[in-house]
């Protein structure tokens, strides 16, 4: 949503949240223990539990919550939205003027986009007047969580393609049209060689891939016709061979002399297909034409087409990767694990920190601002020890979290998309083999909590 | 985006969509046998298959669909980008300045949306110059399938509920800040009675609710006070009660002497603690108290709980409704299944048609425009009949796709949410109770294909 409608700058999300959050907002507002004590709000994303069959979460949109919270702001047409609805019609107008002027003035903490992380470690921390740490609940949320997803199952996918090149194609069944573009970014963090998604292209510098589709051939009178006009104008494109008979349709563009750059196959019985359309092109001399394969694939249809030795040099995947078909949901969540307030009996003008922990049941939270301490044995991720901010961190560990923003400014550059891709494939070969081994059941990495955290809360089964 | 970046009007999407479409565009605008053809493409949108455990389809996303179809254009920055791209370096000039002039010019027809359908039915079908309705597939599809697919959910959902209100919280897990907006229309539009998601409130006019977060229970020293303090200033709210202990939490806040608008259960044994919460709010005398829940429902779930007598009087229901998680897919497809031409041979000037259809293995698809012919007997649906446009249409029948756009000009209005909404819900009325109903396989609803359209080609396993 830049002024012209593009979705790879994220400016203006004010009113995609929930009402709640602005319905808190004003309690903050004018709740007089808050108003007394100043408090300023600890808030940590993380996952509780991953989506089904996935043993780590790589993670993406950090980029785009920072462009987010950075640029929120209410215009007065918002404005006039939220005062026309009935829930705040005895809220003091000074709420609404403190929400004209808003904007945020705390600081956040993230892991690196591209890091690989495991359930209960916090991907990102915000620290800011409780109003602002409240607000933005929903859409970071929305942010993290959509594209974290895409990035791990394409990492998935990748790893099962045995790293030969990956496109992703499915914007078309991703959920509405922005999310084909952040799908698209995810996917690429996530190890794909890009996309067919133009805007993502534009917006954030991923190489797109397009070929051709069947209603081409069908609007010609003949197949061979519509192949061979195709060709010309694009002599590097994909040919897609399936719209009435494949093996008949590439028989002919061979004996027409034509030497495709690339076929491209999108139905049927792909393994035989591909071998069999390989021996054609071999035999005819085009040994350099590539074979692309695409059609509801996933990383197990993937993983048996290559390992029972189909020889497809490409894969467009669609459907399964932007919609993480086999479980669309990450379940992050974005809890209150600290407030710091001032004391209203003293006149210290010193900030206490008070720990906070929910203990409903299945759904209880760790205390406190925590990091992430890392360790890596002979280049594979070993264990993570997690620790409230201000321990010591063990020695030979990395910290993961880092300071993005400070008091509302900007402390680091984001790297480029390139980066971040290497910076995450880095990240994925650290990681022990049967983590993303589609043969084993999801397993549980060992992540340790400090004494301190232990000692701070018990919350009943955090799982 | 709007100029404010609100997801509500769609206006310009010229880039969310694949690049293969203006590959393809291009191709069609050089070359020699459809320039002297003139080509004009008809192509439909319909699902072959439906998500898993479906037996309908509600359409929605139709009023997305025409703002997209009329306001589609390309700017200067657009065409620039697609002029860098390496694929079109050999394309000439006067391509790009055809798509500086791009206006859509064709027509639309489609079915209300809130209609019920089946698989192989058209949803919507475009008559265009082929490079306009070539061009259009990619959002058309994403638009479409996300909202159909989301108020398909909805519509299981609140019937499990047995029509107790259902409010859509999702937003946080839906696919980004956009696929949270459109998930709350295809909720209303599938009998939710409204959302958490502002803009979705804001653009579409959609009411909104919202309860509070464990955030601001845990930003409090003490439970009671929160709840005190939050109902004072919303004593219409709902007071949320799990952050500890939740039957301690209501003996206090009663003993306090509140007599809460509602209570929110979120996490724990739903049936166990809203009978026992029911009891004790009986017993203090607030028997007019509602009570709501959340947490990962689903039409499964919601079903047993009411099934069981738990009394609860609101649902609200987020991850399962705003990602379809069950089944995060629907595979709606745009096909070509005519081309109207000039004979190159004839001076006539009088397009003539030709029927198209894929005979791929496994994705053949039906030729033709065709016509959704519907039988109503008794208040309930009894079959539909496909014909092509041109054929009569039986007696007795209602004739589904209407006319909504013409040479590129809006014909009919579109109805407000709320009549949309009203009409999905008859249309649902009228749905053979085991369509609907959760314990049986999803069935397969009668669609008779015309002769006519029978004798124009057989694509193998249309299934």
């Amino acid at each position: 949503m830049g002024k012209d409608g593009t979705y790879g700058e994220i400016k203006n999300f004010a009113l995609t949240t929930d009402l709640y959050q602005i319905i808190m907002a004003a309690a903050y507002y004018s709740s007089p223990y808050h108003r007394e004590r100043k408090t300023i709000g600890i808030f940590e994303m993380f996952v509780r539990k991953l989506p089904k069959n996935r043993s780590f979460v790589v993670v993406a949109g950090v980029e785009q919550v920072i462009q987010y919270v950075l640029n929120l702001r209410y215009d007065d047409e918002q404005i006039a939205y939220l005062q026309s609805l009935e829930v705040f019609k005895d809220v003091n107008k000074e709420f609404f003027d403190y929400l004209r002027r808003f904007k945020f003035n705390g600081s956040l903490w993230s892991v690196p986009e591209g890091t690989v992380l495991f359930p209960n470690e916090p991907i990102l921390r915000i620290e800011a007047p409780i109003i602002e740490a409240q607000i933005l609940e929903t859409c970071i949320l929305s942010i993290m969580n959509f594209q974290s997803m895409i990035a791990t199952k394409a990492a998935r996918i990748v790893s099962a393609a045995s790293h030969k090149p990956v496109v992703e194609f499915g914007s078309r069944r991703a959920h509405g049209p922005q999310a084909g573009v952040l799908a698209a970014r995810g996917a690429f963090i996530g190890g794909c060689v890009g996309t067919s998604n133009l805007l993502a292209g534009k917006s954030f510098g991923i190489p797109v891939f397009g070929t051709m589709a069947h209603s081409f051939i069908l609007s010609h009178d003949n197949e061979l016709e519509a192949l061979k006009e195709f060709n010309n104008m694009f002599p590097t494109g994909f040919l897609l061979v399936d719209t009435y008979d494949t093996m008949k349709a590439v028989t002919k563009l061979l004996r027409s002399g034509i030497r495709p750059f690339g076929i491209r196959l999108d139905s049927g019985d792909l393994y035989t297909l591909s071998t069999e359309i390989r021996k054609l092109l071999d035999s005819a001399g085009c040994k350099d034409t590539k074979i692309m394969v695409s059609g509801d694939l996933n990383e197990q249809s993937i993983s048996k087409l290559l390992t029972s030795g189909a020889p497809i040099d490409c894969f467009g995947v669609g459907t399964e990767l932007s919609t993480s078909r086999d479980d669309p949901t990450m379940n992050g969540i974005y809890k209150l694990v600290a407030v710091k307030v001032l004391n209203p009996d003293k006149d210290s003008g010193k900030y206490e920190i008070i720990y906070k922990s929910k203990t409903s049941v299945g759904k209880g939270t760790y205390p406190g601002p925590k990091q992430v301490c890392r360790f890596i044995e002979d280049n594979v991720l070993e264990k993570d020890y997690l620790i409230l901010e201000n321990e010591k961190a063990p020695d030979k560990s990395i910290l993961l979290l880092k300071k993005y923003v400070e008091d509302g400014n900007k402390l680091l550059e984001m790297p480029s998309i390139f980066e971040t891709q290497n910076y995450s494939s880095k990240q994925l070969e650290l990681l022990p083999a049967a983590l993303i081994s589609l043969d084993v059941e999801p397993i549980l990495f060992p992540v340790i909590l400090s004494q301190k955290i232990k000692s701070l809360g018990h919350p009943h089964d955090p799982s």
